[in-house]
């Protein structure tokens, strides 16, 4: 028996709550449109599990819960719908209308803002994915407190990597830095601060190759990729740090996407379908901050009202 | 007799502390630059004549003063030097080593990111200045929320006065053009939508004496320049939207720049010339925010980081 789903009608429906999304959201509804986002999570998104973000402008230092919280009550005051762990099965949006659907909601409307951010790429080695969550973990925030006094690994040699690597240092009494190159990538100011703390081991021009243990991880085999040797390291945990892949599996192939497969916009943030916008990580910008993704929403929700005005 | 100039060396110089200029030196100093922020006037740029800012994602309600206060003191903690009230004379960026001089001081640096932002061309009428923040705009987006079921008289009959009209009419009860001439000189399909909007009444041949009030703005004296009859339109709030230009004259032949004479960057907001970036109001942005111009200044103060790495 089928069952008749719940129909909303909005003027701009917005996909994914994070900073992208709760931007454009406030854009949009103080713009004066019906504004409803989506997310198949609560709000916030990324930013909520980092413990302390000092870079967005204005806020010198805050929790990234806290930061997005104040994004959420800044919506919230110009009447921005949320509709937060909603399945979302099928997204139309080549039509006029457009149109998303969860298990028992229909949400029309007449322009879509495409805000889902992007996830941590996975090292695809045997052992990862059976220790998720048993010693494998992609948020040291999240998982940091279950290490005290134990080792990790953290793999990568970017930002994030050697940020998380230096967070880690609260809890566990050693972290292995191992990475591919022989040197990191990371901004000079985190490397330095990294490089003075005599808890982090540095293990270059090496790649994981597997993840071994019983019911936790108990340590992993890495190459050198200049001598071939393979080595075992005894560890706890493992922390992979290795890059972003864009949330965009509903609609990628609805849109033009760039060669990492992040979703191609102009500077208007519109994409290659009339009234679909993208806007933050998702999408193909320089750049993956806080800062940069609000800036996104703000400009994407602003055409978006200009779009809709346009189409009357 | 000539004076010896004081001589400083920077990594990099920031042009203009407005929100793009702050942003940038807040991400230049955190990545590890010696960061110089140099400003014809106080810093915090043109937001700190806004009494009200409720666009910010996370402030839903702020002085502008005082954001740009946060922002500053944000610039602060990472150690970014100011130097406010300096007169500029002279600015060469095509070598190199870039250089800035005022009065008795010579800038050096290897990168430099300009974000001397843009101004509103003035009606240059009585009460404007006086009611610029209490009723006189330039920025629909930004204060046209203040006006719900308010009357409006915009000033022009270019595209963006025209648009801006329309955008003003979800919030105005009744939105006035005032343009100079009979016609307008916005695109037809522009003109069409304003023609069949309601709320929009035309008055040609007319340009602006004065604006009055108390506190805030309560009618616009106007002119009707084929009759000369004067007559007073009650109204809440007047937008001049007469003409928009960078404040670019230290460099407007130096740099590749659009129509309007806005500094031409890409995404990475690099212009023309190696190592100088521009972020903010002066570039060909699609939108003249708060939250871009931070996001534009964070970007740029990325890339400048990467580029003196690249040319060690």
């Amino acid at each position: 028996m089928s069952v008749q789903k719940q129909e909303f009608n909005f003027d701009l429906t917005i996909l994914g709550g994070g900073p992208a999304g709760l931007s454009a959201g406030i854009y949009a509804a103080r713009g004066e449109l019906k504004t409803a986002i989506i997310d198949i999570s609560m709000l916030g998104g990324q930013p909520t599990n980092y413990l302390e973000i000092e870079n967005y402008p204005s806020y010198s230092m805050s929790g990234g819960y806290e930061l997005m919280e104040k994004f959420e009550e800044h919506a919230d005051k110009f009447n921005v719908k949320k509709f937060p762990l909603e399945n979302i099965e099928n997204v139309k949006i080549k039509s006029k209308e457009k149109l998303i659907e969860t298990q028992d909601k229909i949400f029309k409307s007449k322009a879509t803002i495409l805000a889902t951010g992007a996830k941590a790429r996975k090292l695809g080695i045997p052992g990862e994915e059976e220790f998720a969550g048993r010693g494998v973990s992609y948020c040291a925030v999240c998982d940091g407190a279950f290490f005290k006094e134990k080792v990790i690994c953290v793999i990568g040699g970017g930002n994030s990597a050697i940020e998380e690597a230096l967070y880690l240092t609260k809890f566990a009494a050693k972290v292995y830095v191992i990475h591919r190159r022989n040197e990191l990538r990371a901004d000079k100011i985190v490397q330095q601060r990294a490089f003075k703390n005599p808890q982090i081991e540095f293990v270059y021009d090496s790649i994981p190759l597997e993840i071994l243990g019983e019911n936790t991880v108990s340590s992993i085999v890495i190459k050198n990729l200049k001598t071939n040797q393979v080595k075992e390291i005894k560890t706890n945990g493992v922390f992979p740090y290795i890059g972003f892949s864009a949330n965009a599996e509903l609609f990628k192939d609805k849109l033009a996407k760039d060669e990492n497969g992040f979703i191609i916009t102009n500077a208007k943030m519109e994409t290659s379908i009339p009234g679909v916008y993208a806007a933050g990580d998702l999408r193909n910008t320089p750049l993956r901050q806080v800062i940069t993704a609000a800036a996104d929403g703000a400009i994407a929700a602003t055409f978006a009202i200009k779009y809709i005005e346009e189409s009357k």
